[in-house]
């Protein structure tokens, strides 16, 4: 029996969709979410600059006692996650990329894959890296879609406004020939899910959306289950959130996301630094 | 005489376009432009943080030896400008809000006034308090308009999915009784006048647009005029800019907002803390 929370990490609010499919697979466990929300968002940042604010978040984070650390967040995984293993080697570190490549090649027959993600993540060709190392066969096309992090976290994601921009970003895809069009689409940024209504729309059923947070969930409970020492044996655990700016703008946006209110005694100020 | 330069200083690009309207009034000074970029946008920041990176980035103009201070992003003007003026006395410190307010209050005979501009400086009432202050009898009406950030960040300020924004933005005005509707639309955000265009084709000459940078710019013609010892007599005055992340992407969205490149020798990366 472990009660240390699972820690989960993001640039600010896309992270929650990610705690939401935790909370969901693992109820009994306790949650300690890190928003750094002074400084997001990362998509936009160089590599050396997201690194250093992600060493400095797992470190506030492990400081805490967290026992399973999740890199909720595409950038910090493609610009920080291998640094953050090789800096904590006792803490179980995982991020969102390899879990959502893996996702979208089980969904894949013919190997064609689209990904949309900041700037930052398609820059960083991840998603390329991770699915041409589990199968040399795939195809990936991607594209940066930075305005949609804006609509989700407008909380703009119904009407014509999303539609539009999703049509501006995907329609070059939809109108691939058959033959040549991705069957899978990874939202690879946090922030993305919420748009899934309006994405399905613009789609059509033509390609199948993959987010990584449920598969990133259920690798945290196969863990657990093979590790029950490690878990919380509780009935109902208990969340916390740090934010590092914004707390009213934090609890507003979460709203969005999680379709359900933060009480403001779970949420904290905290400074990373 | 004095060549020292003038420094401008902004959460990130939004500031060239207070930079430009500068170099067109006073061709002769050295400017030094600090663009925050690893922080930014800082309109979604509270105040606290806002005021805390604002006086981070002036202590380092300042210490660098600039002669005159421009605060050429609103946000930073409403949380930090009277901050600033009390702890550096000794030099003129100025921002875009009072400046912008006298412009539109000049062109509104019956004084109704609408204003855009980031979340923060709508939530600061920053335009309020000061068109109110010159003028009692002034009407004000503001709104956040986050998105036009991306859109101006994205270059994406012609087409179909700006005019969309645009309308969501301002519809709400322009289907206002002509006895009520605003006269004048201040663009309370140093980003949105890349999108005049644009909002000239959903106002239709409804509203009359008014951006700061060319009165602050006209106000520091003036000192200079006023103080001739503090100006510098030299033919064509240099530039240097200094940004603490992401030089390719700053020189990619300065050829947005400038329309034409920085050189490279010009710009540096610096640190702020």
């Amino acid at each position: 029996m472990n009660t240390h929370p699972i820690g989960i990490f993001d640039s600010g609010v896309g992270g929650l969709t990610v705690y939401q499919a935790f909370q969901s697979a693992l109820p009994s466990e306790n949650f300690l979410y890190l928003g750094d929300t002074a400084r997001l968002p990362y998509g936009a940042k160089t590599p050396d600059t997201i690194m250093r604010y992600s060493l400095q978040a797992a470190a506030k984070l492990i400081e805490a006692g967290v026992k399973y650390l999740v890199i909720a967040c595409n950038t910090a995984t493609s610009s920080a996650l291998e640094v953050l293993q090789q800096h904590y080697p006792d803490i179980p570190i995982v991020g969102v990329i390899e879990p959502g490549a893996r996702a979208a090649l089980s969904t894949s027959k013919e190997k064609r894959i689209a990904v949309i993600a900041t700037a930052a993540t398609v820059r960083a060709r991840a998603y390329e890296k991770i699915l041409s190392s589990i199968d040399a066969q795939v195809t990936v096309l991607t594209k940066p879609a930075p305005l949609l992090v804006a609509l989700a976290e407008e909380g703009l994601i119904t009407g014509e406004i999303p539609m539009q921009i999703l049509h501006h970003y995907l329609d070059e895809w939809l109108n691939l020939p058959a033959a040549a069009m991705p069957e899978t689409l990874i939202l690879g940024c946090t922030h993305f899910p919420v748009l899934i209504p309006a994405i399905q729309q613009v789609v059509k059923g033509k390609m199948k959306i993959v987010d990584s947070a449920c598969t990133v969930a259920k690798d945290a409970q196969r863990y657990f289950i093979n590790n029950p020492h490690l878990a919380n044996p509780g009935l109902h655990g208990t969340s916390q959130f740090w934010v590092t700016d914004g707390i009213e703008r934090f609890l507003k946006v979460a709203h969005i996301f999680l379709k359900q209110n933060i009480d403001p005694d779970q949420i904290e100020l905290v400074e990373l630094c």
